[in-house]
């Protein structure tokens, strides 16, 4: 039999063509199937409507071997994925006792009766094969038509995920060809879009015509910038192994600006480079508004180095919780770099702790003027022997300036941490080129 | 000219087809084509690839009266729609004069010559209305297909939403049949998904028989539950009153539990209330880490109302920002009741605000014991005349006990807040159920 290599995802429900819901089932199946080599090469979104959804299986079915169809298996009059396909496909419902046993028997085990609709989940295409729901009443279906296959999937995501890795481990994995398309993501902070292209452009020729071949996409949001780098081999392994040499290539190209090639957040980073040392953190925030330390908690065990976090929004909270001197925020204004300073060393002496950040800004939409337009953040971090400050001018809206702000902390700590032979700085008190070395 | 009311979306980029990029430019196009009571009947995502997006083309110009699609307007080698959409409609391309000269004043505008490259994007299907982008280089564009429309708008959210709002008023709206699909989003906390499905529920049948027919979802993710109510109607303003008389119903049979029915977020309920007293508010925050702060300084205006926020992860930190007495957190442990009305408390009267709010507890996956297990976090606000405190169990893993924390702690300010006749409490010292009126 053809293995099978090009894939199409129907994501089925009505709430998935509104303005407020998305369908981001398919991001789970394309990750699964792209690890068995199976392309993703056309993804759609159809309501409840028998019509619609008949004409975009039977293109689906047109197009690829394998189509991959999530929601509209429940027990409600709007559930008509098994209906639908069985009549794409010319097969009678049937009904299937043992599926009517399996959804008796879960009510019973709640001490209830099955509801008589539930019975509708029983009718499923002839010759198809029922996946168990480990999670739910609605069974997925397999159904081989000649060379290809269609698999129906429950919309919920808990009950979807475990039935398609299952089904990939006991099914699709023998009928791909067993080749494997493996994706690694280079997170990349402090320089352009443009500019990390002009790095890493010269990679791509080689990769191309590598043994292995490899190829790469940036995608570039405010703050941030990802590289993505996959690799297509018979095996997963010489997969893995051509990328682990691709991203060490790409990471001595970018030097320290790419700071995570293995799926870390940057705050993972951060926590992980903090662990390292033994050092604990204090964060002094305005207009991130705890934005900073509220991301440095996202990460699980980051009790072990997060003290506390300032959000000082008012004057007299950046006076009285962390001891900025009053001339000093009537000499350059609450948003500058000294101001920034003294918020990341007053916060690192008052917690006592080995680093400080201080992070001063006008997040908009109000407060800016022409010399400190909105998106102006004065950004400042304390070791006990060294500073760094600076003051960025971001674009876009509150949330995105809050971001980015928070990102560029987070990532003056992480430079200072990493770069462990000399710290560098800039503009601090005691920071500098040539200072001395980070305490250990 | 029949009246355009069936649309399809198509989205089209290869990153749209892996497992970390998703299209969400349908949602805004959605929300905007249902204003003009324009339905969208099906969303497909195809890669760069000619083949593909012409069957996806073909389908859709196939299936319904509009089609919009976005992305591949870029001036590479990658970027095909201009040319592919050209061919399903079998008409040749032309270059448009007027576009090469716009895209040569942007560029010289910044000191730059165009490169050959972007003539690319003068390239248009004869007959096309050119859209201009005024964020961008790439033209949107408009084709006429006997009583069909085409509309190509470029990829990155801020070129293609003011290019498509224009679109809108200038050329949609004269081509829809004038009706009108409007939604409403009522946003719920404290209780179910199965709880507000009872209340409700009566209104639906009385709803589907209306003049103005009304139909509701309910969307439930942990934390918050969202009923969707839709009117569809031969004018807005008729669907807009319908709406407003069903959302009063819904309000009435939600009681305080429906919190905004304006598309306002729980942050900016809790900030529009505090402005109408002129009350400030200061927050301690442990397992949440900055989150509550960080929600509340999201809304544009807060630092008139946010006074600080202190995390305080540690334990010595609650004792030396907040006052919270060593005793207490010795006899009841850091998470329990008595420690969260002590931080909001100290909190309230250190930063001399109006109220204080105070979240402790095991966000995990790490910490939890039998008798506090993960995902145990006791919440409490504190005003000069009442306390409220609770315990609450939260499921789900770090992040998303984060949030609910988060909702929980805002939620009960808010219903501090608005039930101004009496203020109500469980559990606090000073708080009760015939507590004295909130100080005004």
């Amino acid at each position: 039999m053809r293995p099978l290599s090009r894939a199409a995802i129907l994501a089925v429900g009505s709430e998935l063509l509104t303005p407020s819901r998305i369908d981001t089932n398919s991001l789970f199946i394309t990750e699964q199937l792209n690890l068995l080599g199976i392309d993703v090469v056309f993804k759609g979104v159809v309501g409840d409507d028998r019509d619609e959804l008949a004409t975009a299986a039977r293109a689906a079915l047109g197009r690829v071997d394998l189509v991959i169809c999530s929601g509209g298996l429940g027990p409600t009059d709007d559930d008509l994925t098994r209906e639908v396909v069985a009549a794409v496909l010319n097969r009678p419902l049937v009904e299937d006792q043992a599926i009517v046993d399996r959804i008796e028997a879960r009510f019973a085990s709640r001490g209830m009766r099955m509801p008589e609709i539930n019975r509708r989940q029983a009718m499923v295409p002839a010759g198809a094969r029922v996946l168990a729901n480990e999670n739910g009443t609605a069974p997925g279906l397999w159904l081989d038509e000649g060379d290809r296959v269609v698999v129906l999937l429950p919309g919920p995501p808990r009950e979807m995920q475990p039935m398609l890795t299952r089904v990939m481990r006991e099914r699709l994995q023998a009928r791909s060809a067993g080749g494997a398309l493996v994706r690694r993501i280079v997170r990349i902070t402090g320089r352009t879009e443009s500019h990390t292209e002009e790095a890493v452009r010269p990679l791509y020729e080689p990769w191309a015509r590598a043994p292995v071949p490899i190829s790469a996409t940036i995608l570039a949001a405010l703050g941030q910038i990802e590289l993505h780098v996959t690799a297509r081999a018979a095996a997963r392994g010489e997969a893995e192994a051509a990328l682990d040499a691709a991203v060490r290539q790409v990471a001595a190209a970018l030097g320290h600006d790419a700071y995570s090639v293995d799926g870390r957040s940057l705050e993972q980073v951060v926590g992980d480079l903090l662990v390292e040392r033994g050092w604990r953190i204090a964060v002094a925030e305005s207009c991130t508004g705890g934005l900073v330390t509220s991301r440095l908690t996202d990460v699980a065990g980051s009790s072990r180095y997060v003290d506390r976090g300032i959000v000082a929004y008012a004057n007299e909270a950046k006076v009285e919780l962390l001891g900025v001197p009053h001339p000093l925020l009537e000499e350059h204004g609450a948003v500058s770099e000294p101001v920034a300073v003294a918020m990341a060393a007053g916060i690192r002496t008052r917690a006592r702790v080995d680093v400080g950040i201080g992070v001063t800004g006008i997040a908009g939409p109000g407060g800016g003027s022409p010399a400190k337009p909105v998106g102006t953040v004065a950004i400042a971090a304390s070791t006990a022997s060294a500073t760094r400050s600076r003051v960025c001018r971001f674009i876009g809206e509150r949330e995105p300036i809050k971001f980015q702000a928070a990102q560029a902390a987070l990532d003056m700590v992480r430079r200072m941490l990493s770069e462990a032979g000399g710290p560098g700085g800039s503009g601090g008190p005691s920071g500098g080129p040539k200072g001395p070395p980070l305490r250990r």
